[in-house]
């Protein structure tokens, strides 16, 4: 990857003279401050924007390190065997009219592909913007150099965006209004060869790079990906497009991109340690503010000084709101800041500065404020407010900062004011490395997303469930016999509790005679289910008895029941337990990120709203152990009203036996626990389907 | 009010000619804009900015309308008796030093108070930035005259702010940047007679004010603001600050407010159609978009029409993700809009249009895609992106506009790009008319606030539950009686029976054999409860026994209780429901709103969220009817799984009955029925609570 990014020389191919062209404004960027030798290729002109220009890339006399292609769709398969002929073995193909635009296009990307596998290239792209390195100056892109005259602002955040006009654009507005410092923006396109996870990778370890944002619309190697972010030192920020269904099939035909089970995606990506962004300006912010805040986490109490009582108040509102503390500040604190103020004003926290302005101006207001603040043990973050234009009070940013770090605190800034001014204190910000925003509520969310980032340590084992193992005998038996694509519940549970998980009592009852004999031995009250073929929704069908209380309701549930069987099928009697909440377990396959492990809360709860999490199959031995924390109503789980808490540990042998199954038979299509009900703590699975892959579904 | 925001001629006490001072800075203010009669007054010169001074205020010679004051806190009270006799009917005090700086400053308030009562002045502040109108040019106020310099943008937005430096800073980081117009900004400070429902009212007829947004930290007069709310054809957005436990503490100080209950403040409000906000920036955003679009609720099927395949896929993630709808162009639409595009290119929504730049030129591919889709019928939104600074496309916002109003449909834009190029499109969309926004998400947030958002129409009739009524003979009886502070659950629910409120079948037992015979009236299982006096937790009290299901079990259980009771209290048996699941109401009465009744869901849910919904007491009939509907879990009472639903009827005569309680009889100082079991749809009060205040508690 390396060579992308810092090549010796590079041919463009495509390069043009015509002013306007997209061949003309990419040699144009890379006079802009590219170092290495440029060479124009171009079959009608010896020289092009002073540079010598060559018919083709075997005409170039020295080496090639990268070809960065403009040229139309059908003519790129030629250029890369020319390019492999002259040695080249790294390209960036920003053209479009491949995959995206259907079929043939499709063709002609597999065409580009193979040509590249024979030559031994390595592809970027197509249809994309290519990359740039804003701190080194390097516009690898056809984009108008209008987009950066109007200044840039390096930095240490690098992008991965899948989208190519959408990374020109927003580089462009983010360079000249918003200032977040960006370090390389990688436009990956329609990703034929190299994608996100190379891009990643290779980003991960570089040196001039503090964290990763990213915007995809597919993740293709899913379990790379997510392995990737497990290992990653640097916070991984990623807006996920498509999740929608018109996003999605927009998705298909933009860059050819299958959006995938979002809700599953997202559990595994927050899983692995990845923020996600709802928004793009925010994406920056967040990535920044985890970059720059985020390396070790902390309580976060949080004192505010601000300019204005409104601000502090809403400042404080916000922070409660995110889970965040206000910080307490300590007597001597509160002594030390008395001197700032009048003697009528409270020095409490939110520390409102203006009334001190009137009597020691506001320079000498904010810094008595901010050394008294800064030192007090009771607080770990100091959120700053500025109005910027009348005072300049920006000049001390660098000092704040400075005492800051000696105190181990965190600075963290919202500014607003004069327009000009504020652009300039933006970047005296970000030079001093401290966050600044435009907005109250965006400050405080990346506060809070630092607070709650993982750092590597505790998500590096999350795929280290692996292993060779086998299933045990009985569920190996089973597996073995043909039942069939759709198991019934009693096969289901059969499987189950040969997998170890605890299953309700239950038995096979041919005659009404034998339910009652049964229920002698289960105890009323007890259940009745007909078990008819293929039929996986009894309640709606009918077929489920429920408090059947004696005998004679027994006998009647039975009579009932077989006469809506129709001799079909087989009766289920169970012994009916007191629920005290319910729970589902299930298996998701996805194309991307492979078996899934699913836990939701059930019952009346998933009627309500969809409290479910996933884990990658099979579950490492930590996951298995804190999935169940990561549902919304995890307190329900832990004892809800003095009941007894969920038995942790069968709940992550179940857990565990479902993910062993779903990595080890891959023609299990679908296994739903439902209901696993809670009693007492402890879970029992009374349902289960079963959906097998036939060998003659494929 | 009119004079406030329109006086012929203005004093200004404390005016000075030293540079910089907050007196100089009104009268330059002043001069900027406002064209009536300006008369300094100050004792030591008698000429200020080429003005006469006065030596006092009634020293001037000609009618004062308006005073502002900017004198020491401690001299108001004279000022005012010297306005009082001049004849001046209305005073801005800007001063600060009052009720936000402890006892000595409440005192000095309410002296000023008197004071202006006497002579039948109406005071506006003090503590605040006083008022501006854009439009008029009209700077009543000290803040600094850079403030504005960066230039205005006059709009028919009014705000309403209860923070003085906030306002100001506010508005000139308003109007440097981001371009939402302003029309009036009223800073209305420690209101001590002048407060939010004053200047709402007169915003809500200004016939220059389209929408009003307020930054409130307290509401003084609830009742009459709700009132207010419901009769406004105008759009109200509200920031409401102080709702945490810091930031109302800070509240306090800050404006002298009180807080209040949040959760039931923002139910109560809801109800009368204000929209919430949760930042300064984001207000203004929102009421804007409801000013510019929400005046006729729409469908919102939204087609969405981008330079970047990525921000349209995104910008349909999110559209779905707030519950509006992706357009489904019609094949008509489709057909035209094949014409703008290459061959390749599907033409739906998201209409991406990078590819038909190349084709035709951006304006003409923007111009072609728009045309054809602000005719489709299926069509209700148009939500344009603009990346702004390189190509000219805004010059067509006028005419887009012109032709989606013949349409009838709405506009939203985003808009990012190069930094001056930005600011002018965003004002030019704004002369347009057209809402535009910086962030996507903000976009389709301010889109959904406006689809929300509910005309006067359903709102009006929210307080009209009012009118004479009396309490049920039985009722009226029961209150009669002295039963204490804490009533058991037995009078309780005889209050509540009384009321017409459905009551679980119980009897109070005196001995095991009674319980025994009426248990087989009751019929099991059934409950027994220990009824001790003034407890109201009788679970965690260890007396309550379920599931008694026939007369051995009920003795023993009458056994055990009479043991735990120690002979204090009595016993009550009840039938025991099954039951689906619970609901809770209750009364609350707040400082602000009044008395208001409470519904929520109960139980296993009331452990994980608080889903509860407030309405003013006594309930207008329609809101009685429609309150159910506003929990987040009514799929619940709709008839879960099959279930029966919820008896609406029923439970609005529960919730009328409980709303006249809570009017008739203010010393009911709590009332719960929780829970309120649901079995078949039919709700029943298994438990209640009834805490009465007693004369000498006060």
């Amino acid at each position: 990857m390396k060579t992308f990014f810092s090549p010796a020389s590079i041919a463009v191919i495509g390069a043009s003279p015509r002013e306007g062209s997209l061949g003309a404004q990419m040699i144009a960027n890379l006079l802009y401050g590219y170092t290495g030798k440029i060479y124009p290729v171009n079959p009608n002109h010896s020289e092009i924007a002073g540079l010598s220009a060559f018919p083709s890339v075997e005409d170039i006399p020295g080496p090639v390190d990268l070809a960065l292609m403009i040229v139309p769709a059908p003519s790129v398969p030629d250029q890369i065997e020319a390019c492999g002929r002259k040695g080249i073995r790294r390209i960036i193909i920003e053209s479009a009219g491949f995959a995206e635009t259907g079929p043939a296009g499709r063709a002609l990307q597999e065409r580009c592909l193979s040509a590249a596998r024979r030559a031994g290239i390595r592809l970027w792209g197509p249809n994309c913007m290519g990359l740039v390195d804003i701190p080194r100056k390097f516009f690898f892109t056809f984009m108008h150099p209008k987009l950066y005259v109007d200044g840039l602002v390096p930095g240490r955040i690098s992008m991965i965006v899948q989208s190519g006009m959408l990374s020109a654009g927003f580089l462009a507005d983010l360079m000249s209004e918003r200032a977040v410092g960006v370090g390389k923006a990688c436009s990956i396109g329609n990703k034929m060869d190299i994608d996100e996870c190379d891009v990643l990778e290779y980003l991960m370890e570089d040196d001039e790079t503090d964290a990763i944002a990213l915007y995809l619309e597919s993740i293709g190697r899913g379990r790379r990906f997510l392995e990737l972010a497990c290992r990653s030192k640097k916070p991984i920020v990623l807006l996920k497009g498509g999740k929608s269904s018109a996003g999605a099939k927009a998705a298909l035909s933009h860059t050819s991109s299958l959006a995938g089970n979002a809700r599953l995606q997202d559990a595994l990506l927050a899983l692995a340690g990845v923020t996600p962004a709802r928004d793009f300006q925010q994406m920056m912010e967040v990535a920044r503010a985890l970059a720059m805040i985020g390396k070790t986490p902390r309580a976060c109490r949080t004192a505010v000084l601000t300019f204005s009582g409104g601000a502090g108040i809403l400042s404080c509102d916000l922070l409660e709101a995110q889970g965040l503390r206000v910080a307490a500040l300590s007597p001597a604190t509160r002594r030390e800041l008395a001197g700032v103020f009048p003697d009528w004003m409270p020095a409490s926290n939110p520390v409102d500065l203006f009334p001190a302005f009137a009597r020691r101006g506001p320079i000498a207001a904010y810094d008595g404020a901010f050394r008294a603040v800064v030192k007090d043990p009771r607080v770990d973050v100091l959120f700053l407010h500025f109005f910027v234009g009348l005072y300049p009070n920006y000049e001390r940013l660098k000092v704040f900062k400075e005492m800051a770090d000696r105190e181990g605190k965190l600075l963290v800034i919202w500014a607003i004011g004069r327009r000009d001014a504020l652009r300039i204190f933006k970047r005296e910000a970000q030079e001093a490395a401290i966050p600044v925003h435009g907005e109250l509520y965006r400050a405080v969310e990346c506060l809070a997303f630092a607070s709650r980032y993982i750092p590597r340590r505790k998500t590096a084992r999350l795929l280290d469930g692996g292993g060779a193992y086998r299933l045990p005998p009985r569920a190996a038996a089973l597996l073995g016999e043909n039942r069939g694509r759709i198991w019934d519940e009693f096969d289901g549970k059969r499987l189950l509790k040969a997998l170890g998980v605890p299953v309700v009592v239950e038995k096979i009852v041919a005659t009404a005679a034998a339910a009652v004999a049964a229920a002698r031995q289960i105890g009323y009250p007890v259940v009745l289910k007909g078990l008819a073929p293929d039929n996986v929704h009894k309640t709606e069908a009918g077929l489920v008895v429920l408090n059947i209380s004696g005998p004679a309701a027994l006998e009647k549930a039975f009579a009932d029941l077989a006469r809506r069987m129709k001799g079909r099928g087989r009766m289920l009697l169970q012994r009916q337990l007191p629920v005290e909440y319910e729970l589902i377990v299930g298996l998701a396959r996805d194309a991307q990120f492979g078996p899934c492990v699913m836990l939701g809360l059930g019952g009346i709860f998933a009627e309500l709203q969809k409290d479910v999490v996933f884990a990658p199959a099979p579950l490492s031995a930590s996951i298995a152990r804190e999935l169940p924390d990561r549902l919304a109503g995890k307190k329900l789980l832990q004892g809800y009203r003095g009941q007894k808490p969920l038995d942790r540990k069968v709940m992550a042998e179940i857990l565990t036996a479902v993910g062993r199954l779903a990595a080890a038979c891959p023609d299990i299509e679908q296994l739903d626990v439902n209901p696993l009900v809670v009693c007492k703590g402890r879970p029992v699975a009374v349902d289960a389907t079963v959906v097998r892959r036939m060998k003659n579904d494929a």
